[in-house]
C-alpha cells in the first residue's frame, strides 16, 4: 500500500494562530483515493526546520503533500528548502511568470519583483500550475517520495491538489468510499442511540458521528475493490439509518440546508422572500452562496430597526409597544408582509435577541421567532438558544432555513 | 529559551476526520507563557509510530504536550508507549482508579475491567489528575525533555492543561508579545516591500505576513522580561509601519473592517443602509456580527430582483435595459436610493455577478459596482474580482466596507 504524509509550514500554524485545516482536508481525500495518511508535521518558517522535516517525512512515505511557505515574502521558504534537500538550483518558469503578470495586470497593478520567485520551480521537478492565485506549486523527488508542494491558502491549496495532484498520484487497487447523512435538530447522542439500534457502531463499514456548526454528520466508510462494490454495502446501510433517524435528515455527503431548501423551491416553481432582524442577513446570504439561486429569491430585507419593519413589512406599530419586537405576533406579521410586498409564494420572518445586551427575565438573550408563510397558512416557532451572538445568529438562520424545508416537504 | 513540541496522537487525526485544534490551542497558551512551539506533529493509533514521535519530539524540545490516546480501549496506547519510550514498567494510582469508579458510580454503572489502565501512569512519572473525566493524564521525562499527556477530548485537555500543566512549567523569565496591523486592499507582496524599506524584516522583533480572506496581517513578534519592555520595542516598530504602509492599514490585532465601521459610525453619530445584490446580504451579515450595532444600522435590502430595485430603491427600469443591472448608475442610485428611503447617514449599493453564470465578454463574471453615498456626494468603485462565487461575494463584501471606512475616514 502506498503511504503518504502531510506537512504544513507557517509561523502561523505551528504559533497556533490558526487551525490547520488543510491537513485535514488532504488526509480526508487522499483516505478516498485509498492513499492512506500515516502522519502529519507542522514547522515554522525557517529554512533548515522545513528542510529537516521534508527528509523525515519523505523516509516513510511514497507521497508527501506540504502546504505553505509559497508566497513572495522573505518568510516564504518552502521553495528554497526543496531546492536544497533535493541539492538542485531554482529555476524560472516563463508561463507561470505570465500568468502572475496577468493577475496583477487585471488589479492595474504592476507586478513588484519580489513576486517573480513565485513562478520559480527545482531543477528536475516539475511546476503545478495555480488558476486560483499567484503562487505556483511545485513537484519534486526526495528520498525515492513524490513530493508535491501546494500554496497554504485553503481554497488555493484545494483547487491546485484537485486540479494537478489527484491526476498525477499512482493509481491504487483499492478505493475507500463515503457515505453521509446530515441531520439537523436532534442531538448527537439521540441520533446516536438511534443509528446503535439498526447498524453495528463498532463494525465494518466504519461509522462516524461529527458535530459541526449545528448540523450533525452520520459518515460510512469503507474500502473495496471498485466504487460499485463499496456502494452495494454503503447503501442499505444508509437506507436503515435513514429511516432510523427520520426526518431530521435533510440531505447527504455535501448538501447544505439552503442548498435543499433552493432544490425543494425549483421543482415547487416557487420563490422566496425574506424578512429578518437577530440573523442580520444571513439566512439571505446562506441562500445566496447557491449557485442560480436568483431563479428563485426574489428579495431580503434586513429590517433591524422597529421604523423599517413598520414601514416596509406593515407591521402596526403598536405591537412594538404591546407584545414588543421580538414575539410570535412580529414574527407572523414579517412573514406575511415580505410574502406579500414581493410577491412570492414562500415569506419568513425571523426576529429575536442575538446578544450579549438586550435580554430581560422574560425574554432572556437566545430568544427567537421564527416564521413561514404559504398560501393560506403561517408556521411559527419559538427557539430558546444558547451560547454568543454568533452562534445565536447562526443557529436560528439554520433553524429558519430547516423550518422552511419542512412546511415544504409537508405540502 | 525553553522551546515546546506538540504531539497529537489518534487515528481521526490522522485520517483528517477531525481538525486538531489541540494543537493550535497549546500553542497559543505556551506562547502567552512565553514558551515558544517550534513545531507539530501528529500520528495514528499505533504503538511503534508512538514511540518514534515521542524520541523525535522530545529531541529539540524541553516541553513535550502529547494529547490523546489516554482512553480505555484496545486502541488507546500513548501511556504503553511512553512507558516503553522510558523503559520502565506502568503502575497503578489508586486515586485515579477511584476517581473513575465515582465517574461511573455517578452514572449507576459498574465500572469496566478495561477503564483500570486508564489510572496507571510509568514508574518514576507523574499522574495528572482528570477533573472532568475518567483519563488521568501522564507526566514523564524523556530523553531530558518534560513530557505531559493529555486526553484528547479538547473539553478535557483544556481543564487539564490549564490546572496541572501550567503550574508545574519552569517560570521562563520572559513573555512573547505580538501586536499585529491589519491590512486590506493592496498585495502582500506590496506591502511587504514597503514594510522592508523600513523595518529589517529578518531581524528581531521576528516580522510575519499572512494573507487571510483578502486580509493581509502584518504581524510583530519579540520576547522581553515584561509586557512593557516587549511594547517598548514594537509600539516605535508598529508606528513606522503604518505610515509606511498607509491608508490600506485599518486596524489592529483582532479588529475587522466591520468592528472599524461600526466604530466610525459611532463615533460619528451615523446610521447607515444596505442596498446589496451579488453580495446577497453578507455585508448586513458582516455588520451585525458586532455587538452593538442596531444603534448604527439601520436596515439592509437585499434586492436580488430587478422589480425589488425598482419598487424599493427607485432604480428607474429603463436603467435595466440601457446599461443594464450591473452598472455604475445603477449601484450610485441603489446606494443614493436606500440611504433616502431608510433616512440614513450612509448609503451602500453593490451590483455585480458572483456567477457562475450569468457573465459575457463585456461584463465577466466578477464585475462589481460599489457605491457609498453621503451627504452631497456618491463615490463609486469597479472592481475586477477573480474565484469561485463565494470569493467573489467574500472580496466585494470586504471591499464595500472598506470603501466606507475609507469615505467616512476623509470627512
Amino acid at each position: 500500500v502506498i503511504k503518504a504524509q502531510i506537512l504544513s509550514v507557517g509561523d502561523e500554524i505551528v504559533s497556533g494562530q490558526i487551525v490547520d485545516s488543510n491537513a485535514a482536508y488532504l488526509s480526508q481525500r487522499l483516505g478516498e483515493l485509498g492513499i492512506p495518511v500515516v502522519g502529519h508535521a507542522a514547522v515554522r518558517d525557517d529554512q533548515g526546520e522545513i528542510e529537516a522535516a521534508l527528509r523525515s517525512s519523505a523516509g516513510p512515505a511514497d507521497v508527501v503533500i506540504v502546504t505553505g511557505g509559497l508566497g513572495p515574502t522573505h518568510d516564504d521558504l518552502t521553495r528554497e528548502a526543496i531546492a536544497a534537500v533535493a541539492g538542485v538550483d531554482l529555476v524560472l518558469d516563463p508561463p507561470s511568470l505570465e500568468n502572475i503578470r496577468t493577475i496583477f495586470a487585471a488589479h492595474g497593478i504592476e507586478m513588484p519583483p519580489s513576486n517573480e520567485k513565485q513562478a520559480t520551480y527545482p531543477v528536475g521537478g516539475e511546476v503545478l500550475p495555480n488558476a486560483t492565485g499567484t503562487a505556483a506549486g511545485v513537484r519534486a523527488l526526495i528520498d525515492g517520495a513524490d513530493v508535491f508542494v501546494l500554496p497554504g491558502v485553503p481554497r488555493e491549496m484545494m483547487a491546485m491538489f484537485e486540479a494537478t495532484v489527484v491526476p498525477r498520484l499512482k493509481a491504487t487497487d483499492r478505493v475507500i468510499v463515503t457515505r453521509s447523512l446530515r441531520c439537523f435538530g436532534m442531538s448527537e447522542s439521540l441520533i446516536a442511540e438511534r443509528l446503535g439500534a439498526v447498524v453495528d457502531l463498532h463494525g465494518e463499514p466504519r461509522v462516524g458521528i461529527l458535530a459541526s456548526g449545528g448540523v450533525i454528520t452520520v459518515k460510512f466508510t469503507t474500502a473495496a475493490a471498485t466504487q460499485e462494490a463499496a456502494l452495494e454495502q454503503l447503501d442499505p446501510l444508509c437506507a436503515k439509518a435513514r429511516s432510523a433517524i427520520g426526518a431530521v435528515v435533510f440531505g447527504e455527503d455535501g448538501d447544505t440546508l439552503e442548498q435543499v431548501v433552493v432544490r425543494q423551491l425549483k421543482e415547487r416553481g416557487y420563490t422566496i422572500a425574506l424578512a429578518e432582524s437577530c440573523t442580520g442577513g444571513l439566512i439571505a446570504h446562506c441562500l445566496t452562496e447557491v449557485a442560480g439561486v436568483s431563479e428563485v429569491f426574489r428579495e431580503g430585507l434586513v429590517t433591524y430597526s422597529n421604523e423599517a419593519k413598520t414601514r416596509l413589512l406593515g407591521v402596526r406599530a403598536e405591537l412594538f409597544e404591546s407584545v414588543g419586537a421580538v414575539s410570535e405576533e412580529v414574527a407572523r406579521r414579517m412573514a406575511e408582509g415580505v410574502r406579500s410586498s414581493a410577491g412570492a409564494d414562500v415569506g419568513v420572518g425571523v426576529t429575536g435577541i442575538a446578544g450579549p445586551s438586550g435580554g430581560s427575565a422574560e425574554k432572556p438573550v437566545g430568544t427567537v421567532h421564527v416564521a413561514v408563510a404559504v398560501a393560506g397558512r403561517t408556521e411559527h416557532r419559538k427557539l430558546s438558544l444558547r451560547g454568543v451572538r454568533s452562534l445565536v445568529k447562526n443557529r436560528a438562520a439554520k433553524h429558519a432555513l430547516n423550518m422552511v424545508r419542512l412546511v415544504l416537504a409537508g405540502e
